[in-house]
């Protein structure tokens, strides 16, 4: 695996992209957010960050994902894996110049997660600190180093998965009616569909059962409530160690 | 990004597995193989590990890889792509004893891409060192580290894109027949397929395209040869940068 050790010069880093449903104004819909850190120190100091920090010799790496994101959020994901490790000498030239005046290291390599969390989570908790806020997608701020490149790329990942798997579970109660979760959908996607063919689609999959009960309330045809199809798994990352629960394996913060 | 240096125990390193289809004795198929490297030095000393080593201070993630993989076998990558970052704690408790003893780093983050080569160029260029050989993946010795675990993982990314992308172009040339396609994806999958089914699925997916003319040779009907429809693009990366391209990317070694 190793001859040498690696150059000193070279940083690992553990970041995350954390996404939550948001009610947008005026319309009331849900729209996709996420929380950015202000960064106090130089580089880029006073900009905008993805939360993450350098991997502890003694952490795994999604135990450092996880563990940036409670500090971040004061949250647990819902569903938390890794997205890709972002290493190009390019990077962030300014970070380079300005680590070198600052006799710090020169280069970071990042290894990015990407993580779900429940938006009924996101209201009771708040902030962690006075330099965290959240910021729609579509309405982002100039963001430090390359980490604009790495939330388009989360993004992309996001909406692919959203349409090929459970993904949208992660955003939703035990149970929710066809109309949440075609709106979960939207907000991921970023665009409207069609609440026929969106039945359709969903009702061929066989990804949720009717659960046989109904939304408590005082319309006349209160909507069916339905659950996922607990048969199905949320999503197949393959033959990876603790693959087949990654939410046991988000859940170990919680202790 | 960071606000202190890694750890200095962390050692990030870049590993390749390289997939080839050789042909199968005695039925002369092809199947999948991959090359590897007898360690020549403690931990695991003697054992058969994947080829890399560490990250060079001056070095892209993916050029690291791709000098690795022509280190190893002297072969241009028909495809590159990163699989995984593996960083468990675990990973290879024999290495961290093994490590401290021997006053090495403890600790190992390995970022592990994937290639294909073609099996045209493997004939021709051999093993670039005597301590190279390449074992079937149906026949693997013991690997050192977890890196049987990151095979495995590899087989099953290689598995999955090859029945939803062009992927199997980079084992083929530029033309080919319908049962060499077949073979292709046969070998990747390790279990075989109907040729009339299969047949169906390609022409519907309009991922290859017939060139008009035939294989040369004596047969009385000698079959068609496709290629592949170049406005199909192989795979799909996302908005990763140079997604688009990623066979100039790996051909940068050539010069």
């Amino acid at each position: 695996m190793t001859e040498k050790t690696t150059d000193a010069s070279v940083t690992l880093a553990v970041s995350t992209v954390i996404f939550a449903l948001r009610p947008d104004r005026p319309t009331d819909l849900p729209s996709l957010w996420l929380p950015l850190v202000r960064r106090i120190r130089p580089p880029y100091d006073g900009q905008w960050a993805l939360p993450g920090g350098p991997l502890r010799a003694d952490e795994d790496l999604e135990a450092s994902a996880a563990r940036t994101l409670a500090a971040t959020t004061a949250l647990t994901p819902s569903y938390l894996e890794q997205l890709y490790a972002f290493g190009t000498l390019d990077r962030s030239p300014l970070e380079r110049i300005t680590a070198k005046a600052l006799g710090l290291t020169e280069r970071v390599v990042s290894i990015v997660y990407w993580a779900l969390v429940n938006p009924d989570q996101v209201v009771q908790s708040g902030n962690a600190s006075e330099n965290v806020a959240w910021f729609s997608v579509d309405d982002l701020p100039d963001l430090a180093f390359d980490h604009d490149v790495i939330v388009e790329y989360a993004l992309w990942r996001l909406r692919n998965k959203v349409e090929y798997s459970r993904i949208a579970h992660a955003f939703l109660g035990d149970t929710f009616t066809l109309a949440e979760l075609r709106e979960v959908h939207e907000a991921v996607l970023g665009r409207s569909l069609d609440p026929a063919n969106f039945r359709r689609q969903i009702e061929s999959a066989n990804a949720v059962v009717p659960t046989g009960k109904r939304v408590t309330g005082t319309s006349y045809r209160p909507p069916k409530l339905y659950r996922y199809n607990q048969a199905i798994e949320p999503i197949d990352r393959g033959p990876l160690p603790g693959a087949r629960q990654p939410l046991p394996a988000a859940r170990k913060l919680e202790s």
